[in-house]
């Protein structure tokens, strides 16, 4: 049954998008901008994954239920905004369940695509955040990923879990699941708690010489 | 006879790469951050597309010919702006032109790839646009094609105009005739009456709940 | 030997990241986002031609050293920013030698995978100034390298060495001794004396019509 990792791939394109389009939204572009927005982040990191190991042409746009599901959320938040906004909650949580399927997928892909452990783990990591950072760059802002809150090192743990259950020769379906739950219950734990990395200290401060 | 659209698309490639320069000169960047700029504006779109159809080396690079192309438009473009400022309408027609050529061939070269329907109009469309949006990324700014008047839409008419017309079977010539005369048609007229798509509504106008 | 080469990019890889630690830093980026501008601003130009050239999995990912190098210096620059400010003519030198480095190992790789010598030259300069440019993207700015100083051109004069012996069919190892060298001779008497490129004029001020 190939089916249910497909559909869950697809809704986290979805939610991806609804995040990207919602940025869209707030900066004022026009319907087109919101949809190219929406399509970027649910997909720049994918197709990064794709273009490192030669999966060429990458899925996320060979096989258009992925651009229907990006439109979709983009249309979405260009015509209702606010029911997004009221939901912020609901959107984290569903945003937490892409980036953990994501960050799995993408360092499963890797894998079958013979990459290392090191390789693989990163590009988990990549797919996961690698539309946000996408979706930031294009609106001209430092990605926040690079900025806020425990978020990329949730993908990195999820990514982890899977390659090291690979080199351990573990069934991957039970793996698979593991590193969801670890990359989903830290997201979740972060924002409740609004636990964050921390940040460089103003230039100056250090006192190591 | 493929040297028609070969000397299109150098002609194309010029008009894109002047854009690029003019908006260096703008941001006073120094005479090689022009000259990279132009080239980035001419030829990141096709980059992108030959990329993620797995056609390397992109021909951008391995025809010498783009190259002297696009820094010749960026000379002109550093030593003489204020001439290139008082041609604004011819500059636009041009791009106009550029535009509906890269759009077509975009989606013509990712059909000859193997390319899915959907996937080759989305990539004639990044042909068209991707210059561009490197520009703007480039310097810094929100790319334009996401926030301002009808361009890549126009892109979108003659990439999937292609598409459709190999769908049916249609002989390639005309159909890329077809696809020329609408985006350019449709870019000058959008220009002409300054049409534009809907902005997306300030946050907590829209009544949806 | 391949050892020295690889141990010189590896020296490279550390001191391009800690350059874009630093980055992250001023701006204020938490722990993991300063080391992923260190990996960035330490691969990408490498990663590019990698892509570009069709030879994937890139270096930069495929073998973990060049990680294990980009974080080390990370770290450093999250820790230790004062440190690296206060030895900033020290850092100076050692980019330009990774500049050098990087430029004219770009140049030979992209020959040996059949690159003509016009994108040799053009892979070899991206292999230099590209991580710089990516650090830059990625923090919301004008690359530095657009705007500044002697810094490009000097990656374009090593990587044309490279190209110009290898057409001549001179040794490889002499050949890159002399591309190495004028980089980094270049690069050191720009910043020794300020040498800049000339900067657009403010439109309006050329005489051409």
């Amino acid at each position: 049954m190939e089916l249910l990792p497909y559909l869950l791939d697809l809704a986290g394109t979805f939610v991806f998008a609804l995040s990207g389009g919602m940025a869209g939204v707030r900066h004022r572009l026009d319907v087109f901008g919101v949809l190219v927005i929406s399509f970027a982040a649910a997909t720049a990191g994918g197709i990064a994954r794709d273009l490192l190991i030669g999966a060429v042409p990458p899925g996320a746009i060979s096989d258009w239920h992925y651009l229907a599901a990006a439109l979709a959320a983009g249309i979405v938040a260009f015509y209702f905004p606010s029911a997004i906004m009221r939901r912020a909650k609901a959107v984290l949580l569903f945003d937490a369940a892409g980036l953990a399927l994501f960050a799995v997928s993408g360092a499963s892909k890797a894998l079958l695509h013979g990459a290392s452990p090191v390789m693989a783990t990163l590009l988990g990591m990549l797919t996961g955040i690698g539309g946000g950072m996408a979706r930031d760059v294009l609106l001209s802002e430092i990605p926040i990923v690079l900025r806020a809150d425990l978020y990329a090192v949730t993908a990195l743990a999820g990514a982890a879990t899977v390659v090291i259950g690979d080199s351990l020769s573990l069934p991957a379906a039970p793996v698979q699941i593991c590193g969801l739950v670890l990359c989903f219950g830290l997201r979740v734990v972060a924002i409740q708690y609004a636990w964050a990395l921390p940040t460089a200290k103003a230039l100056g401060e250090d006192r190591d010489g």
